[in-house]
């Protein structure tokens, strides 16, 4: 499978993987401020040190924000027929618990070829091997044949509650014909992969107030229990062959086209892998295959995160609780909304006669798919395909979520998602991590991506 | 409705009168002991003292155990025709929680005519108000005209779980005609009350173990998830009509008959004292009148007392929870027993692919139900109304539980129940209290009731 390399990138190779520990060491300076947006940690002072690594790297940027939002960094350099916006975030998740981490989350470490630490994965190490990679292009195959924009937000972690005002308000300086995500992560088999959109979440609190007080159990036969309120409300919403059976949910999904099934036949999907990692005997509805895969890439969720109600301790108190909770998150897919979810679900309780749950919104983002046959989607696959030798594995969706539809909807800018994670990396989990070999391949293919967006063949 | 006092029990009231501050002082002294037996707590100083205070009354009595078990006292005194066993348990439940207490459970303190204090009503004060009756009987009235046996166990409050086999091993010294059971507590009209039985119970948590470690929910459209296969499973239990739906569990339900109809058409039952109570615009399904009574009283229960799983703090946790469980408590009327329904719902859920809910069972007793017309039944009806005034409300069954059945279905002992309670005696919770004036009633009603037993008009 491995092709010929134009030649121009063998000298940006040898380029880059001269300087790999100039490149770690870089990165390794950025893991090491505590970037949590949660706690407001370090945003200020990260902001500056990407704003001015960014104008180092030949960016005319500054950092701006919209009420209440962090310093988003903007910037753009470069001139040619496309332009190309790359999106990543350097902010990171709380590093908690602490006590599983092997070594401390803000003091990268290597281990086994290994690059530790918080952000190393999500998503510091993309936004600077991107940058370091654009740097040796200009080093090493000359001026760049396109022009690029970044956009570097704080606080993707936390919602990215701004973000759609921000896009909005900076659109002249975000357009383009193509967008790079954050992140991409080779699979439990080695192979790079490419994604093409991510599902959106609709997180909601279902609550039921029924007795004014805990009341004693021996009522039970007579007196509303809101933990059986609760319990019947859910089963409501999906059955016991895992379909969601809110009313009218499933007729907004967008069926998959035949290429979509084509795609999906050929993807490969490691089964048993999942069933060990999860220690499970099978998957839902006893899915396998294609139908399994298309559940997985192109199919809503809903998903109980959490139940509370009554006495949750050991042996026995016999209460019947005046309060039950459950925290249900939807995964969606297009055409779902976050809001549209919330709407359905509202008018699915009330006609079922469960008025009594109250519907409280977290987090909520749309999904954002975009075809293969788009430009930016055609340059990721060949740069990977010559970057790693062999042909990348490409996923329709991702089934995690991000910000991705209050730039590329909002702006009509198509998007594609590689990057420098494995399928280890623990994004968000102790011990989040890199291999350096990947943070180094990354470059090496974000270089060829430039090249090839820009119409060059790689 | 004021009947004619027989002779007999003038000088009987007067002599009670005449000592209220005295038993209301005995009383606090036992309640000053903290007996708290799930703690261990002041078992064996209670057993001494009240062995004293039963061979005071004149009982030939000892403390007897069996292995494991806590001192139990039994005694007798009296002779006549019939036989009385009256049960009664010196421990009591824990305070907590502390802080709602007005005045500290162990110092017991009397405010508006109410005494104050853990065990007052449950079940210190029915155990001294009738040692006290018998002293009083025997002074104001003549000897005893029967003879009565005691039972005083001390584990009462974590499950009886020794009683059957020391009312095996003790067989001989507990037979009798009839028997008292611990208590009985005026309705919220402030009607004495007199009660036929206890409801049994069984208590299980469910438990479904999903994957093995927590998953992200981005993949909960195809893992299989321990939280919605714990809702389906306790959906398939009762449905939203709140009837039980656990295969063949009905079908062992004792229909009513059309004496036991009649009986829950003339009971008194404040339904919008219960809705206002427990804040609550209607009861299950509708349900009012007799068919609630029916429910209320003659039917089993199964109430969701717990749930737990995943995320439960604030906020949104995009988390697939590894484990799920729920506490399930299942009042039982005849002829259900803990055993059966354990089986019937291990059969239950297998049947219905639920072979991943793990079943463990807590607390488990029978119910113990008895004929309106016996004569120790009667007894209490009369002496009652003799002591009251007014005509007693009977309850076929009381929706609580407790361990009648060890002692009067093993030995064949008919049971009646009747106390010093009143309806905001909150028993088990902060600030349990009982009415002086219903404390010194219900010895002027056991006095009647040992009369009446006996043979005698009342």
């Amino acid at each position: 499978m491995v092709r010929p390399v134009p030649d121009a990138f063998v000298a940006f190779d040898v380029h880059v993987r001269a300087r790999q520990q100039e490149y770690v060491d870089e990165l390794c300076a950025l893991v090491r401020l505590p970037t949590v947006s949660a706690q407001q940690s370090a945003i200020q002072e990260t902001a500056r040190v990407v704003l001015e690594r960014a104008t180092r790297a030949g960016f005319a940027a500054t950092a701006e924000r919209v009420a209440g939002g962090p310093p988003t960094i903007v910037g753009e350099q470069g001139s040619g027929a496309r332009t190309l916006l790359v999106y990543d975030h350097y902010d990171v998740q709380p590093p908690d618990p602490l006590a599983e981490w092997t070594t401390p989350p803000f003091e990268p470490t290597v281990r086994d070829g290994l690059l530790f630490g918080r952000g190393t994965s999500d998503n510091k190490g993309n936004l600077m091997a991107r940058l370091q990679a654009i740097e040796a292009y200009k080093a090493a195959v000359g001026p760049l044949p396109l022009k690029v924009r970044v956009l570097f937000e704080g606080e993707e972690e936390i919602g990215s509650e701004h973000l759609h005002e921000f896009a909005r308000t900076y659109a002249d300086r975000l357009r383009a014909d193509g967008c790079i995500w954050e992140a991409g992560y080779k699979d439990a088999a080695g192979r790079p992969t490419v994604n093409l959109g991510l599902k959106g979440i609709c997180y909601v609190d279902l609550k039921v107030r029924g007795t004014t007080l805990d009341a004693h159990s021996s009522v039970g036969g007579i007196v509303p229990n809101a933990a059986w309120r609760l319990t019947w409300a859910l089963a409501s919403l999906k059955n016991e062959r895992d379909e969601i059976t809110v009313d009218g949910l499933m007729e907004h999904v967008r069926p998959p086209s035949a290429a979509d099934l084509a795609v999906l036949e050929r993807l490969p999907f490691d089964e048993s892998g999942w069933k060990r990692i999860h220690g499970i005997d099978g998957f839902v509805g006893g899915l396998r295959g294609t139908a399994l895969k298309q559940r997985y890439f192109l199919e809503p969720t809903c998903t109980i995160c959490g139940l509370t109600a009554g006495y949750q301790g050991d042996g026995s108190k016999t209460v019947l609780p005046a309060v039950a909770s459950a925290k249900v998150d939807f995964r969606l897919v297009p055409d779902l909304t976050p809001e549209l979810v919330r709407d359905l679900l509202r008018t699915h309780l009330d006609t079922r006669g469960f008025g009594d749950v109250e519907i409280t919104p977290h987090h909520g983002e749309r999904p954002s798919r975009w075809p293969a046959d788009t430009d930016v989607a055609k340059a990721a696959v060949a740069a990977n395909r010559a970057a790693y030798g062999t042909e990348p594995v490409v996923y329709p969706l991702m089934a995690g979520s991000g910000p991705m539809a209050q730039v590329c909807d909002q702006l009509g800018i198509p998007a594609v998602g590689f990057g420098s994670g494995n399928a280890g990396s623990a994004n968000h989990a102790p011990n989040e991590n890199i291999a350096i070999a990947d943070y180094i391949d990354h470059i090496r293919a974000f270089g060829r991506f430039l090249h090839a967006f820009a119409g060059n063949a790689v």
